[in-house]
C-alpha cells in the first residue's frame, strides 16, 4: 500500500531504480491456464524500448524480460508471476554534481524531502525506467484480454504543437512516433530535430482506445473505470492530464449534443468515451493524456542544493528529447491493467447476472 | 473493495440511493482528539444543498448530518465515525416509465447490464445525490487538514463556453456558482436562464487548490498524489477530464518554459500545479476538472427499453441544469480527501525522516 | 484500513459503540439478485440477543435493524448496503468512577494509550456489542451461500471445564448455551448459577463449521482460507485462540494418522478439518475457538488510573458471565463472511476453470 | 489481492515455486534511513536454512539473497525493496508418477480444482520452500523493531508428544531444533533418529514473543494485533492452531483468574499475551502454533488420481520429518511482519497521540 502496487485483484507491483542492479515486478492474480511465454511480454517491451530511433534517448537496454514463477510447461497456474530485467547500461558516471543538487521539474527535491534518501543516480526511482515493468505487466493482461475480444491500443495524437488525426492502425507501429499518418511522420522528424538543435524537450497527447469491452466493468461510486483508468494513466511519469472521451471539449457542450442517443442498431456517437456512470457501455473506451514536456535539457536552470544554496543546473546525459514519444506502450499498458483488474473485480460480484437485453457498440 | 470505498488509510464507505431511505458513510482513520461538531460538517453540505438558487434542481432536502459514532464529549476519538442524512423529499412519483427503458447519456444502461438489477428512482445509487456523504466526509478532512495549516477550497472556472478568471476567494462563496470574479456573476445568471429557456443543459469547469501543503505527500510510483486525486476528481459523477497544472497545455509546452525554477526565495513559477514526481513540492496543488452537462433534459432523445426495442426518452422531474454549479464543494472534498489519506500515509512510513534543507512555497 | 473493514470483495465496515446513538455496517460487494428482507437478518441477531436467558446481560436490546440501501424491492441491487442498529437501552449512569481508571483485562488501558481519547460508557467501541453488526452482515453472507449449498452452523463445545460432544444439530438452537446435547444443558445451567453465585466468570469453546464447500476456496500463500479465517474468529472479542480440524491435538500426531487418506468414495478421515495448503478440499470446514472468561466481575482486582495510581476495581453492571454463551452465532458470521469472500475472489480469477476431475467430500 | 501480498502497510509481495528458477519478494513501506545489507538478511535465512542437521531435509540450498533495489549507500531509501533467491538445487528427477495423482494431505488435490493447472515438482507454490522470502523480508522488519528496542524470537515448545519447558534463549540457536533447554537436546535427537527409522513425520509447537512493544499497537475491531498475527502464523505451512497467551486454557478459567491486575510497578501476570482488547499492552507479546506432521513420508498412503482412479502414494525424496523444526524463523518473521504493520498504521493515525499515564511491563 506504499504506492508500488497497482490494481486490487489482478496486482502489479515493481521495484527497481534507474541504475540499480535489475527491475522487477510480481503479477499476482492472473487467471490460470492461458498460454504466456517471455516473448509475448518481450513484443512490448520492445516498443518501448530506449534507444530504437535517433529521437529517444540512446542509453542502450535489451529490456530482455525473464518469467521467473508461475507460468509452467507452458502455461501461468494461478500463482504469482515474478519477472525481472537487469539493467545492462547503468554507464558509470561521476554524480557528485546532481547529488546535492536539485534538478528543476525532477523529483529531486520532493524525493528528498519525503525520505530524506534518494539514489539520486539517474533519478533513481523516480526515472521513467520503471515504466518497462508497467509494459511486461500490461503484456500478461492484453494477452488476457485479447482472448476474450478486447484489444488495447494506442497512437500520438500530438506532437508539441502538431496536432495528428487519426488515419489508420496500420502505420502506428511503423514510425518511431506511435503516429496514426504515415505521411506525417516527416514533419515530426523535422519537428525533433530542430529540438534538439534547440537542446529543447516538447510534450505530447497520447489517445488510448479499448474495443471489443462488455458493457458491465467498472465499480460505482468511487472506482468508477474512469477513475480508476485516470489514476493508472495519471501515474505515469510526465502525465498531467486525462480525459475521458470528450474530456475538457465536455465544459462547452449542451446536454443535447453530448449525449450519446441508443438505437437498437447501436450508439449514435461516442462522445462519453465508453463509459457511462462509470461503467463500460460496451463502446469503444477512449483516453487521452498529456505528457509535459522533458525536464532534462541542457538549457541551464535555476535551483538550489540540498543546503538552500543557489546553484545553476545543466542536465547532461541521455535523455529523451520527448518523453511522449516512447509512451504509447506505457499508456497501452496502464489501461490494459486497469480493464484485466475491472474485468475480475465484475465476474467477482456479477457472475450470476444474466440478462437478455441486447449489448450495443 | 467493491468501489464503495474511497481512501487506503482515512477511508470513507458510503451507501444510499437517491431516493432510498437515507445516505450514509463510515469514515474510518481518522486521528483522536478532533474537535468535530455535525456543524462543522453542516457548513460544507449547506454549500452543496440542492434548491437554493433557482440554478439548480428544486428538489428540497435539508440534508442534516447527524454523528452515530467515532465522537464523544465533542471529540473524535479515533474510532469509526458514522454519519447518517435521511432523504425527506423523495417525492413519490410514478416510474412505470423510465423503469424499462434507459436514459441516453444516463448510467440506466450500463447498471441494467452489470446488476441486472436497479433501483430505477432518481437513478438510484448512481444519481449525484451520493456525493452528499463525500461532502459530509471531506468536511472532516478539511477540518483536520486545515488544523495542519492546509486550506483546500475551489471555484468554477468555466461555465460552458463563458470562461471565467480567477479574481478573489472572498466572492466565491457569495453566489450560487462558486464564481471568484463577482462582476460575472450577472453574465452567468443570464447564460442560465437562457439555457432553461433552451430546456437544454451545459457543462463547466472546476478549479480546485490546497495551500499549505508541506513538500512529501504521495506515494510512487502508482500511488503519486497527482493520481489518486485523478482519481478522486474523476470520481464524481460528470467529470470527463482532470488536469494538474497546466495540464494539456503542457503538451505544446517547451521543457525550458514549463519546468518551474528554483530560488531560495521560492519557485519561480507553478506550471507543475504542486506536484514533482507525484509527490507534493509545497507549492499550491492545483487541479482542473471538466464535467459535462446534465444528462437530464426534457428535449426528446432516442433511446432503447430492456427488450432493445426503440423508444423516445424526455426526462421529466427536478434536474440541474449544469451539475458543474454544484460541483465545487465536492471536488473540495474529494482533494481533503486524497491529501488526508496521503498526509497519514506519509506518516507512517516517514515519521523519523529530518531534514534541515529548507522548504519552498 | 483502519481495522473496521473486514474482507476483501464481499466486505463489512461498522461502527457504533456500547453507549452511543446507533449500531451500522456497510456490506459492500454483495451480488445482485438476491432476496433480501430485514426478517433475514433479524433471525440470527435474535439468537445473538443480549437479555433472553438468565445465563446473559439483562441489557434490554430490541436490536431491530434496518436495511437502508442496497436492496429495492426485495433483492439486492449490487450497490452498497446500509444497515442500522438504534441502542435503545443505554441506562445513564454515572460513569464518574469508571472514567479515569482502567478495569483489569478490559481494552481500558490499551485504548488509552493509543487513542488518547475513548467512550467509557460500557466500554465504548471495544464492547462485545459491536458484534451485533458482525451477525447483521453475516446473515446476508450465510443466505447467500445457503443459495449455493454451503450452510455455516455451530455450537457450543465446551463450558468452562465442561467439555460437550457434538450429538445432533437440532437441539442447538433449542437452549440458551447453543448445547448440541441437549441431556447436558441442566449441568451447563447448574455451572452458570453456582458461578453467579461466586460472583465469578468463565471461559467457553466454541466449535463452528461449513458444510457444502467446493473444493478450492482460499489464496495461497498468505489469503488461504484457514489464514483469514483465522483472522475472523481471533477479532472476536475475547477469542484466545483458534484451531482448524485437529488443531493443537496435530503436534502429538503422526503423519500416518494426520493425513487424510482420498479413495474414490471420499475422505476416509477429516483431521485438516477441511483445508489442505490453504484452499478448502470440499470436506467440512471445522474451526474451534477459545473464548477466555468475561473481565467484567464484581470480585474487586487491582488497577491503576490514568495518572498511574493504584486502585481497587469493581465491575458493576449488567454483565455476561460467560461471553462464550452468546458467541456461537458471532463466530457463524465470522466464517460465513470469511467464505463469502473467498468465494467472490476465487470467481474473480478462476471462472474460466474446468476439471474433470470428481469432487470428494 | 489475490493472497501473495500480507501486511497492509509494511507489505510483502512474494513469488516463486520449490522447482522453479527463483524465489523473490517486494518489500514495501519500509522507513528510509535504515542500515541494510543482505548480510543481515542472510543471517536468519541460515537459521531457515535446509540440510543442515540430519533432522531437516538434505536438499541443499544456499538461500544466499540478494537485494535489487531500494537500499544505496548501504540505506534503505523508501521505495520498494526487491529481494531474489535462485533455486540451485531443484535436482531434475522424473516427476511422471506424482504429476497426475494427489499427495495425500498435499494441497496436491486442492490446488489442482482451484486452478486447473499446477507445477507439480516438489509441490510448486504450496511447498514450504516458499517461506524462504517470508524470513528475508521479516529480518528487515526485525531489524527496524530491534532499532525501536521491540526483539521477536521464539522457540520450538513441543516437538511431537515431548512438551519442552522454556529455560532459556541462549541455547535456542545452538541446536538444530531451535530448543530452549539444552539438556533436553539428546531426548529429541533420539526421538527424531526414531521416527526416521518408522519412516513417519510427527507435529511440533513453537512458541513466539515480541518484548518491548508499546502499548497501543493494534486496529479495533477486525484487524486487531491478536487478529493479524493469527492471519500471518495461520498462513504458514502446516500450522493447524494459533493461540495468545493463555489460549485455549482460558476456557476453563475464571475471571478472577485470568485477568492481569495492573499495579504502579507493572502488571501482576501475563495471561493475556500481551494483548487487551486487540491492542498491544506492552507487555511481552506471546504466541503459540501448532504445526501439522509432515504430509511426505514413505508409508504408503491411499489416494486417487486425476481421473479420479484409486491409488498408493508413497512419497519418496528429500523431505523434513517434522516441518516444526525449521519453523521457529518463519515465526519469528510473520510475528515481526505483523508488528511492524502495525507499527506503521499506528504511527499513521495516533502520531498527534501524547498521553502522560505511565506505562506498565
Amino acid at each position: 500500500m506504499s504506492g508500488n502496487t497497482f490494481g486490487k485483484l489482478f496486482t502489479v507491483t515493481t521495484f527497481g531504480e534507474s541504475h540499480g542492479l535489475a527491475l522487477g515486478a510480481i503479477v499476482d492474480g492472473c487467471p490460470p491456464g492461458i498460454e504466456l511465454s517471455e516473448a509475448d511480454l518481450q513484443a512490448d517491451l520492445d516498443r518501448r524500448r530506449p534507444g530504437t530511433s535517433r529521437h529517444t534517448t540512446q542509453r542502450r537496454e535489451p529490456d530482455q524480460v525473464k518469467i521467473l514463477s508461475g507460468v509452467f510447461e507452458g502455461r501461468t497456474t494461478g500463482t504469482s508471476i515474478g519477472l525481472l530485467i537487469e539493467n545492462t547500461d547503468q554507464r558509470s558516471k561521476d554524480y557528485s554534481k546532481i547529488k546535492d543538487q536539485f534538478r528543476p521539474a525532477h523529483a529531486d527535491y520532493t524525493y528528498h524531502h519525503k525520505y530524506g534518501e534518494r539514489d539520486y543516480r539517474g533519478g533513481g526511482r523516480s526515472s521513467a525506467r520503471e515504466t518497462a515493468m508497467r509494459v511486461a505487466a500490461g503484456a500478461i493482461a492484453k494477452k488476457y484480454l485479447a482472448s476474450q475480444g478486447i484489444v488495447v491500443r494506442g497512437y500520438m495524437s500530438q506532437l508539441g504543437e502538431l496536432a495528428i488525426e487519426f488515419r489508420d492502425w496500420e502505420a502506428v507501429n511503423d514510425n518511431p512516433f506511435f503516429c496514426p499518418d504515415p505521411e506525417r511522420v516527416p514533419e515530426l522528424e523535422a519537428y525533433m530535430d530542430q529540438l534538439r538543435r534547440d537542446q529543447d524537450s516538447v510534450g505530447a497527447k497520447i489517445t488510448v482506445t479499448a474495443e471489443g469491452l462488455p458493457p458491465g466493468l467498472g465499480e460505482p461510486v468511487f472506482d468508477r473505470l474512469d477513475a480508476e483508468l485516470a489514476h493508472g494513466l495519471m501515474s505515469i511519469n510526465a502525465v498531467k492530464g486525462v480525459e475521458i472521451g470528450d474530456g475538457f471539449a465536455s465544459v462547452a457542450q449542451r446536454g443535447s449534443q453530448h449525449r450519446d442517443e441508443m438505437t437498437p442498431e447501436g450508439f449514435l456517437s461516442n462522445h462519453a468515451g465508453g463509459v457511462l456512470g462509470g461503467i463500460s457501455s460496451g463502446q469503444t473506451l477512449i483516453a487521452h493524456l498529456a505528457l509535459k514536456p522533458t525536464s532534462s535539457i541542457t538549457i541551464p536552470g535555476r535551483s538550489i542544493d540540498v543546503d538552500g544554496n543557489p546553484v545553476e543546473v545543466v542536465t547532461k546525459g541521455r535523455h529523451d528529447p520527448c518523453v511522449g514519444i516512447r509512451a504509447t506502450p506505457i499508456a497501452e499498458a496502464m489501461m490494459a491493467l486497469t480493464l484485466m483488474d475491472h474485468l475480475l473485480r465484475h465476474r467477482a460480484q456479477n457472475s450470476d447476472v444474466r440478462v437478455s437485453t441486447p449489448r450495443l457498440r
